[in-house]
Parts: C-alpha cells; structure tokens; sequence
C-alpha cells in the first residue's frame, strides 16, 4: 500500500497509526502542503484525490481517501488486530470519539482555514494562533469530558485495548502542543496520550519520524 | 428510540434521513441551538453529551454521538436496508464522501464558529456570511468533483442505490441554499439532489417538516 502523507499532517497521522497498529507495511509517498501552492493543490494530486486533501491510501487499484473511511477499510481487509470493539454500542462509542476529533477540532485549523483568515479578516500571525487555540481548547475540553465522565474509559480511550480512538486522539493533542496548547490540563486526554506514545505504532508514526520530516 | 435534534441541524438531518430510510419510529426531542444561551449549553444536556453538540441519540440505555456513528450503530442494530454496500472498496468510497461532507464543510459554519468570527476578528453579519459561503462552495467544488469524476457515481452518489452518502450531501445542500449558496452550479450534486428529495425519507426529514419548525 502507499499512503500519500505530509509528516505535520493530523489527518495522515492517524492512518499512519492504524497501519503500525495492524502491523501493515507502506510506503510514504510525501505531498508538501506548506509549499506554494502546496503540492496537494497541482492536477496530478487532485486526479488522485479530487478533493485535493491529505491523505490518500492507494491499494492496488483502489484509493481511498478520509481518514475515518481509510481506517474503517483497513479493518475489512486486515481485520486483525481490531482496532473496533465487538458489540455495536462500543463500536459507536469509539467512533463518536473518533468522528468527534475528526469533524469538531481539526477542520478548524487546517492550513486553509488559517490562509483564509489572513485573506478575510486580515488576521495576524497573533489572532490566527489565538484562533487556533481556542478550537483546540474548546475541543479537546470535549473530549477530556467525554472521556472522564465515562466508566468505560480504561487505560485507553475505550477499555483497556487500543481502537481507532486512540489513534485519532494522538494526532490531535500532537497538532495541540506544537500550537502551544497546555495539554496536560486535559488530564485523561493526557494520561492516555502518554501511554499510547510507549506503542512503537504511535512512536513510530511521529511527525519528527517521518521521512519528509525536516530536522529541526 | 429518541433523536435529541434540532430542525435546522444538518447533523440532525443526517440522521433522521437514515431512521426514515430504515424505517425505525423515533421520538424527535428537540434542542434549542439559537437560543442564547443555546438549550445545548445546559447541564442537562451536557449530561447526555458532554461535548454539548447535536445530535444524540437515545436507544434504551445507549446513548450515541456524532452522526456518523450514529448511522454505523443504525445499520449494525437494522442491517435492512442496507446503507452501506457490500464490497470493502465500495463502503470505503461511500464513507469517504460522507466523512467530507461531515468533516470538511458542515465544521466550518457551525453556530459556534460564527459567533466565535464575530468575538475575535469583530466580523459583521455580511462578512460571516461570506465566509460560510466560501467554504461551503470550496467544499461542494470537491464534492461535485468527487461525484462528476467517478464512474462509480450512478442515479445517486454510489450506484444507483441510496446510501449513506446521499444522506450526508442532501443535508449540506440544504444549509447551503439557507445560506444563499446557488447549488445548481454543482450539477452532479443537484441532480443527486433533486432525485433523493422525491423519496419520502428525505422529504420526511427537511428541517420544515420537523416538529419544532418555526413556521415560515
Ligand atoms: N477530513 C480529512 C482531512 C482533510 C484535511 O483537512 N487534510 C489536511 C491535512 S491534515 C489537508 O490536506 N490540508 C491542506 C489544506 O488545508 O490546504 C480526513 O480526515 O482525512
Ligand atoms: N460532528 C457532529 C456535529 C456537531 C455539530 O457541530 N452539531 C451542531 C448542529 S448541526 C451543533 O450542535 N451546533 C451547536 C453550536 O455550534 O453551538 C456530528 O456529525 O454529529
């Protein structure tokens, strides 16, 4: 499989985590979205991906883009080991987590959405970071009370095995820090956080470990 | 089952399409999001979803977050009919438009990040207009291009067969002409459209035709 990826990519990372975890080898083929234009904005991208975004998973004939609907596709053709609990009221659980990092955080500081601040409102590099803090905060507020309040919080997001709520939760706290979020005041998000990053499949799916990661 | 809901949620409206489309009764208990503070806002609600967003739904003890986890509880719990095809490629490309249309578009005009455009940057009412215009035409640009591209694209999104993809976009392209976006440009997406809204499950779940509608 190939997995058209950026290192700093929220999106891309979760997949990357999902591939470790089921022990899936890939190949990284790097499109840069800071460049300008990026390169996920040229026709030989979007003739992947016509919606021109980040990642697409190509197997074989078929590519497949959305992280939700990528991870779901990987657990049909390598169902082992599940990153979906059993009974239809967790699988929902862990995708309500899951959809919840995916629809309610990310989407409102992509790349896009910060150069169109700059575009409408004149934002500067000072309001767009403001901007983007206040959506991570809101949201992972969100998600530490979805996770705290709930019995069936365990050592991960959901029980004590990881599922693809783990491996949407990471990404976002990683995209979180690196705007200079306080994470650790989210305290479940952070303790779960903590314990996924001692998975090589989370460690290995770093930013910094990427092979289009520039070094520091 | 009861759907915690609010008639001009799109979220909402996703949902209710695949109850109909299924055919389970359901108790629509609606949610006030305009008011201020929103009745979303409330501790009461907050105890059924703590992240404090529409829509949930209640069936016996389960509770369910997010629209997409929704559907996929619903189509675990009433397998017919089917909402999702059979084959992993094609449930992947279903689910990938359904997750753009969740998580690329509807985030970026959410009640929330309006107001929220108003406190940061002062934008007045015809600038947030603007601003859910841009997105929700750059978002149906990739939409048309996803559809108008594929030769998977039948009478409706995926085949010729309702799935849950038609359940996701026709709920966009009603928030879009809300907000004064011309959809008929998007041609592949009005045809879609046009075709879904002549079957009672959708008609059935058009924000007027729900309970708590302020009449026009
Ligand atoms: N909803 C998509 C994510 C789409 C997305 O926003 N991807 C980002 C990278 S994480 C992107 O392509 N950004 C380019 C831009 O904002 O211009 C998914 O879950 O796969
Ligand atoms: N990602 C959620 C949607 C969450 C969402 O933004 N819901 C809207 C209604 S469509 C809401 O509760 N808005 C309240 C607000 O923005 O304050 C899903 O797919 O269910």
């Amino acid at each position: 499989m190939q997995l058209y990826s950026f290192h700093r990519s929220t999106a891309s990372f979760r997949v990357r985590i999902a591939l470790n975890l089921k022990g899936i080898p890939f190949e990284t083929i790097s499109v840069n979205l800071t460049s300008v234009p990026g390169e996920h904005e040229t026709d030989v991208y979007r003739q992947l991906n016509p919606q021109g975004l980040l990642p697409t998973l190509v197997d074989g004939k078929v590519a497949v883009h959305q992280s939700i609907a990528i991870c779901e596709y990987l657990e049909h053709v390598q169902p082992e080991p599940a990153l979906l609990p059993g009974h239809p009221a967790d699988r929902a659980r862990v995708r309500g987590l899951a959809a919840a990092l995916a629809s309610d955080i990310h989407p409102l500081h992509s790349i896009r959405v910060s150069r169109h601040l700059a575009r409408a409102f004149g934002a500067s590099d000072t309001q767009r970071g403001a901007w983007v803090r206040h959506w991570i905060e809101e949201g992972l507020s969100g998600i530490e009370r979805l996770l705290a309040n709930s019995t069936q919080t365990g050592l991960f997001c959901h029980g004590d095995a990881v599922t693809l709520a783990d491996a949407f939760l990471v990404p976002q706290v990683i995209a979180a820090q690196a705007y200079d979020v306080d994470t650790a005041r989210f305290t479940t998000v952070a303790a779960i956080t903590a314990r996924c990053l001692t998975l090589p499949a989370f460690e290995a799916a770093l930013p910094a470990r990427q092979p289009d990661a520039v070094p520091a």
